[in-house]
């Protein structure tokens, strides 16, 4: 079989130095050449920014595992059974030390959108021979990396001109308030964020809780930094009292993609490719979210691809062999 | 030791008699009689109601445990050790196919609160030697037997003047809200409450999910019911989008205890003990909401006792040690 | 519905008095009396013991749960239905502080067999209009129950004709035996079987692990009883080194009732009803010890019932619902 | 910081051509080269052989985590910091599709012991600047890779000279007995042990049975190949009656390390570092089979390290910074 190739570069963002959450700006970001790359001829390709999810990094998406292919594997197997057209594959690293960007601008965290968009895209322009249009520039993830995509989508539509969305993060009201309640008294009990979060770093094993309230603290990290907060972070409940605060939730609000559709309805529409799915069985529920995309898409004659299937949210990968041929297609016409 | 005695009697209710979900209207109440009352002397005693918590109705507080004394045994305990005042206690049976009334009038279940107030109340003083006033009865109760109990003291101050309330229902932004998304997806795959209920009942053993959504259900015909809707109940989301129904939602609300208590401060000020406790890893997260409580208690200056306790939302009766002698001093001066 | 009616007798055994646990020996026995018992007539009925799991005592049987009758509740119904002759139904209390006594005789907690075949049964003949042979009295529990029911068939044949085994602990090498190292872990954590014991007794939530370590200190009370060691009780595993202790385990083999059933073939051939069932998903494995024993059976020719449900090992009473109609018509014959 | 290399070799087997299992003889082999090996010098360093757990391959110890360091990141950081010596680090793949090897020869699986041995060590030696003799060649290893460790240290003291085992397999009485039960009832409800491998394989969500039977299944066809049995393999249980076979276990019972250690004291005592470690609540109890190990080492007066920790098995990647270093010492002295 006719093997693509993973460039492992350093890239040292300009954008991300300094970055208020103290994260390196130097960020390792493989990217994927197809096997005809190194041809020596001059073809160009679509580009394709994979996102992962909470808690990841680009790197992750080449770990192995015996029972599911790392994505350089699976781009292998997919081009060389013909099913999927050959495209450039980049996968950056917009991870912080709250498990994560949302791949959105924070003052609490930095500014990984515009590290994407005004940095990554034009040094893979730069870097590599692809077709530097958004009609041949996509991007996809799953989960938090679902979440970027949809979210690129809609807001920089002259960058990115299709959409692949795994179990994506939206309708919050599902997704993100119900672990809030847990989250105050994880919080509360380790002595408020930087504590929780200095104990969470300090610790070798991490357990489900600390992981849930990680996730709550990273969204707010993301949705509602105030720099008048502990670590500049506005939590959506009150360590002091415990109470839910409506104000804090209303500027998350604000982010759920849900939410933005009907703001970005153009953008949506002028996709060549828009594809959602999700597991029925969401621990997430995220399955809800989708389906009311989905409806809002069709209620309007945007059109989309949406699938479910039979499955949680973790350990999905494999979703990928549905999408990256959808992509490559749409990004090649 | 000198033990009280259990009388059970099979209580006919006209209160309840063709109610909505097709519950029995004649209900077995075990009232414990103190030790000293059948001595043959006239001696009246204050009168406490106990309500049991969801799924659960009167006859439950008496199963035995080879851990955990059933209420009688743990009666005769402190009465014998000399540490609570000798005291009737009633043991209602409010119990629904939903799995419970919440002790209030809801046109999806029947009128509980009534039942409770004008029929149970008149029929114990009438049988047994009661100090029959508002004074020397109290209400106590766990779990949604502690919103019983509270919200009793806040509504009905002319009948009940001394409250314990256990884990209770409350602020339910935290301890149902969080539990609407799952209940949708069970009741969605179950095809609707009726078809969700029927299997529910039929199924010898029920797991953990079922019982979450039996939850929401029941709070949902307590809270919201509607003779428009399926079973004559309106759910806090729609099973055919999927989304949260913030109208409904506004009708639940105006039953959460931390909501309605400036409505009912002076109720909430007359009473001779107002004492509310809760784990600090309740799983319903309820520690939020009494300590919510204490603290609108502690600024409008009303009287109360607020106890915290290492443990969970489960499994602690050992509680009452703590209340039944409270209430046995507040019921006798 | 015409019911039956439950006779609690306080029974002061003479056999537990003084007993190595320190377990009262006075005993609440409830006893179920069929519908037509008290129309005056001199008729006598059949009797049937029957037999609670671990951490259970006769009184539990009757405990109330909305979605699963009492045993009393059960008992009518089923009599009301016709489906089932009427019988006397006993509940002995075997409990020790142990978590049980397997209705054996040991050195470590006391002569439990001996009090319920020598005290109890006289004491029911002589109280009660029974049928006081063996043909017309049988034994059924659930769980360690069914292991008591199922060793009383073989070990008293003179005293019990019929036997229902549910779910019963058998084949030692897989219900059991898994169990140890954890249990090993656990004791040694406490600082031996005594701390564990007091620190178990103290504490008023017990988690899921010091119940699997009760449970193996109460088989080691029951089949290991050592006067030389801590308490009384020699443990399969080694506290110092945490070995497995073959001699230890050798001597709990002697009750297994699969290794048993060949020495007491003729007792079981003797019986007119031998029934034995066990969930499919059962945790303690106890599906393939049920399917061992019957394979047994069915190779010496002896007649048996053998029926397997899809469920697991809790909150399986509506099993009776199965067997005591068999075995009122074999005890009534 | 500086860095070392990691070299990706596409190794061809001969001893794995045509193996049992059909596995591919073609393995994905990381070399760890350390920060000085490219400076020009002809300078030898010591060798490390690092062995993954079950269901592991050497690639999966790149794997990134943002909150535990891949082995080569990890290295690199104990080199730097100066508290590891140099070492070249290989490390191999022995995946087999039963989910490892024990990198033992196996008529069901393939020669693995002797790939590694005689294969993967003088390749090792031949392409790059090692210290070619068993004092300088060491072996380490978690779970199924500490078992490999310690198997590798006593069985072959001529190839590796130190050895580090992490919570690594032994006292299978402990480790693999208790999981037998449940495997059984696993593998009679697939249909037997290939119709169980398919489903598992074709599965994209495996649950935690699935794990548990594929890690018995997979000690079988390592410790009890036989060509007349179902994918040549005896398994440990009776799929007809479901129970125990004791002749399987005997020959698994030929396996553990803890056992073995008396015929191979002598290889034993001639290591230059033997270190072991566990994690207090080890989910597979094999604290307490270090502790055993230990014990007989100390009264063989057997040099020896033994660490605890207080963690579980899973995400203990950690403890290669104590073995690491250790390690790196032994083998330069």
């Amino acid at each position: 079989m006719s093997r693509g190739r993973v460039v492992m570069t350093e890239f040292e963002s300009q954008v991300l130095k300094g970055n208020a959450a103290g994260d390196p700006h130097v960020r390792r970001v493989p990217v994927w050449l197809p096997p005809s790359y190194e041809s020596g001829s001059a073809r160009r390709y679509p580009v394709l920014f994979v996102l992962t999810g909470f808690t990841g990094r680009g790197r992750m998406l080449l770990n192995d595992n015996p029972w599911s292919p790392s994505l350089d594997d699976r781009l292998d197997a997919l081009v060389a059974s013909g099913r999927c057209g050959e495209m450039i594959v980049v996968m950056p690293d917009c991870f912080t030390r709250y498990g994560g960007s949302q791949y959105i601008d924070s003052a609490a965290t930095g500014r990984y959108q515009t590290h994407l968009v005004e940095e990554l895209v034009p040094w893979v322009d730069a870097t590599f021979r692809t077709l530097g249009s958004r009609e041949h520039r996509g991007v996809a993830g799953k989960s938090s990396g679902g979440f970027g995509a949809m979210t690129l989508g809609m807001q920089r539509p002259d960058v990115f001109g299709a959409v692949a969305c795994h179990s994506g993060d939206m309708y919050f009201e599902y997704c993100y308030r119900v672990d809030i309640p847990k989250t105050c008294s994880v919080l509360q009990a380790a002595g408020g964020p930087r504590a929780f979060l200095a104990r969470f770093e300090a610790s070798p094993s991490k357990d489900k809780d600390a992981f849930l309230a990680l996730n709550i603290l990273g969204m707010a990290a993301c949705y509602s930094p105030d720099p008048a907060e502990e670590l500049g972070i506005a939590l959506p409940c009150d360590l002091g009292t415990g109470a839910f605060r409506e104000d804090v939730w209303k500027r998350w609000l604000e982010h759920d993609p849900l939410l933005l559709l009907p703001r970005y309805e153009a953008a949506l529409r002028s996709l060549r490719l828009l594809y959602l799915d999700c597991g029925t069985r969401d621990e997430f529920h995220l399955h809800h979210g989708a389906r009311l995309f989905a409806g809002e898409l069709k209620r309007r004659g945007i059109a989309f691809r949406h699938e479910e299937f039979e499955d949680g949210h973790m350990n999905v990968p494999y979703r990928y062999d549905t999408s990256l041929p959808l992509l490559a297609a749409a990004l090649s016409a």
